[in-house]
């Protein structure tokens, strides 16, 4: 019998993405051969360069090809020649939508060792899950100008937000919950009392889909109240579910308090299709092709992408190597000051994995 | 001749709101008098005890009374027996509308002597001003529901945003920095590679208003970036300018790293009418009637207050008073923790000023 093997697409993509791309596909390869499995890398080159030396963000048939991988690393996406949103929206948001990516999964984990900016903080008291919907709400990109540049102009944003779309954001958040047997608890993070129709939908679903998961605690905050309360009692969270943007907002805050971009990484799922992970920090210019970038957070989309993918004596092997590196070896999370190199990093989570 | 004279509006409101009002009222009287004006107070019974009396919210009539007083002192809105919402949306979403206090202006400023939960950060590194539109974006309340009830069902929530609107509000921002005169820059807080109906309007309307201002430095961010910053590099701010949505998340982010809610406070401004002052806190119904509760925020609702009418001297008169006592007296600002009864700090502050 031969080994199994996974198809996996990788995005290098713009600025110090490849460089980061790079060491996680040597730490993923290293444990790969450790645990007997294969990786087939199959590299697509997308992002700011081609876009900028074809105009092409994404051709035609490539979302076909990679509907047929067992999973998507993707580097960064973002070129400073490029007009913000451009291909954010025509390559980043393109993909989660058409490979129906309805979930980006971002844990929130200080790792021992990991400095933090929230004072008397501790690894126990940060550690949750955030369950972003990543398919609909305020990304669906509704709306439209009026009277364009007068002084009557009225531009208008919608937030769309369907009972299957939110159902089955919600149903994830509780499977993952029972799944992850910690403190067992999902909070719905909304505005109930200003997004009357949009979180009237969620607080519902929340409600009915919550019955259906008797050993699982529910709890409701507004979203201001969660954004304080990440920062002073984080200890109270488990898997938090929210909209799109929401999302977006709550896991930037959350990536910060565990530790900054260096580290914070988030996959794109679609469970019963293809998925996608990456490091969440952007294309960071200024420190590309340095090889001071922290690769770390590239790594940790790696080992999400393990998991996902049920090799979880790699992904284990992974995480405990991250954790090893960070409190011991590495000085301090940031671009230019971890003591050591952006392949040099690569090359320690390699060897201790 | 006669002295100086005020009508204010006093809307105690719900829960814990009396208790802080009260103190606030001492406080205010009490540097009045000293500054030779006169406050006079119009108490007006609004909030969820008059609700569950009466079904009335906003009784017809009192728009019109309140758009001739001089200033509005609120409390607290909320009680726990009101559905979530009704009285938020019926009554200071609706006073903020119908009066059109188009800006919630939310001072940022850690005191010496003040507990932050972020590291490494003293009040020379906080001191910003977050300048919220107040009447319009997602707190249109535009939007509905098709198919409720069904797994068909679509809820839409729009985020109405006009140039009149975001204009006034960016002019505001600006203005408010040229006379603030600290770091001299206005940073945008939007998304504009996503909501890219709403922050082209604000991103396009930004840049034209700041070429009036050449003296000032202008920046963007994005909210998700804005909300990083605010813990880990919060000194980079000086005015910040953005939606009501993103506003509210982001000054509750602020009011946490300056203390939290026992001391923050805000506006709600119209430059050419009525606006109204609060602690930005709610009604706190678990400290109901204790006498614990942290009047600070609203004494420095008040202070605002002061500020706004042009009595200038009395302001600085309730900032150093307030600012004393959190250096030397208060041992900390939450609820039940000062070591001191509510009433306490009234009377010291009152005292001081
Ligand atoms: C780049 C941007 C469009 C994206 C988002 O807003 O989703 C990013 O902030 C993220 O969180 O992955
Ligand atoms: C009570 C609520 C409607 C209100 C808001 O969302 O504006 C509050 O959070 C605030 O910031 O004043």
């Amino acid at each position: 019998m031969s080994a199994k093997s996974y198809r996996i697409a990788k995005i290098p993509g713009d600025g110090t993405g490849p460089e980061v791309v790079r060491e996680a596909v040597k730490v993923l390869d290293a444990v790969a051969e450790k645990e007997g499995f294969k990786i087939e890398w199959v590299e697509y080159d997308l992002g700011g360069e081609r876009y900028l030396r074809t105009g092409e963000i994404l051709p035609a048939g490539v979302i076909d090809e990679l509907r047929q991988m067992d999973a998507i690393l993707l580097g960064a996406i973002g070129h400073p020649d490029v007009k913000p949103g451009v291909l954010e929206r025509g390559l980043l948001l393109e993909l989660r939508f058409q490979l129906d990516q309805y979930v980006n999964l971002r844990p929130v984990t200080l790792f021992p060792g990991v400095y933090t900016p929230v004072k008397d903080k501790g690894p126990e008291d940060i550690d949750f899950v955030v369950v972003r919907e990543n398919t609909e709400g305020l990304y669906a990109g509704a709306g439209g100008i009026l009277r364009k540049g007068t002084p009557h102009e009225v531009a208008v944003q919608e937030s769309i937000n369907t009972r299957m779309g939110v159902e089955r954001c919600i149903r994830f958040a509780f499977e993952y919950c029972r799944k992850r047997n910690k403190k067992k608890k999902v909070t719905l993070c909304g505005k109930t009392n200003v997004l009357i129709y949009a979180f009237d939908l969620w607080e519902r679903t929340f409600r009915e889909v919550a019955r259906e998961y008797p050993d699982i605690e529910t709890d409701y905050a507004h979203v201001d109240a969660i954004c304080m309360w990440m920062v002073k009692n984080p200890e109270w969270f488990d898997v938090i579910v929210t909209d799109n943007m929401f999302g977006d907002i709550i896991t930037d805050l959350g990536a910060m308090i565990q530790g900054g971009m260096g580290i914070a990484a988030g996959g794109n799922i679609n469970p019963n299709g293809v998925s996608m992970f990456e490091p969440i920090g952007g294309s960071a210019p200024k420190y590309t092709g340095k090889n001071v970038i922290n690769p770390l957070a590239a790594i940790c989309a790696g080992q999400m992408m393990l998991e996902h993918l049920g090799e979880e004596k790699a992904a284990q092997r992974v995480l405990e190597a991250v954790k090893r590196a960070v409190a011991r070896d590495i000085k301090d999370l940031g671009a230019g000051k971890m003591g050591m190199t952006t392949q040099e990093v690569g090359d320690l989570v390699a060897r201790y994995a």
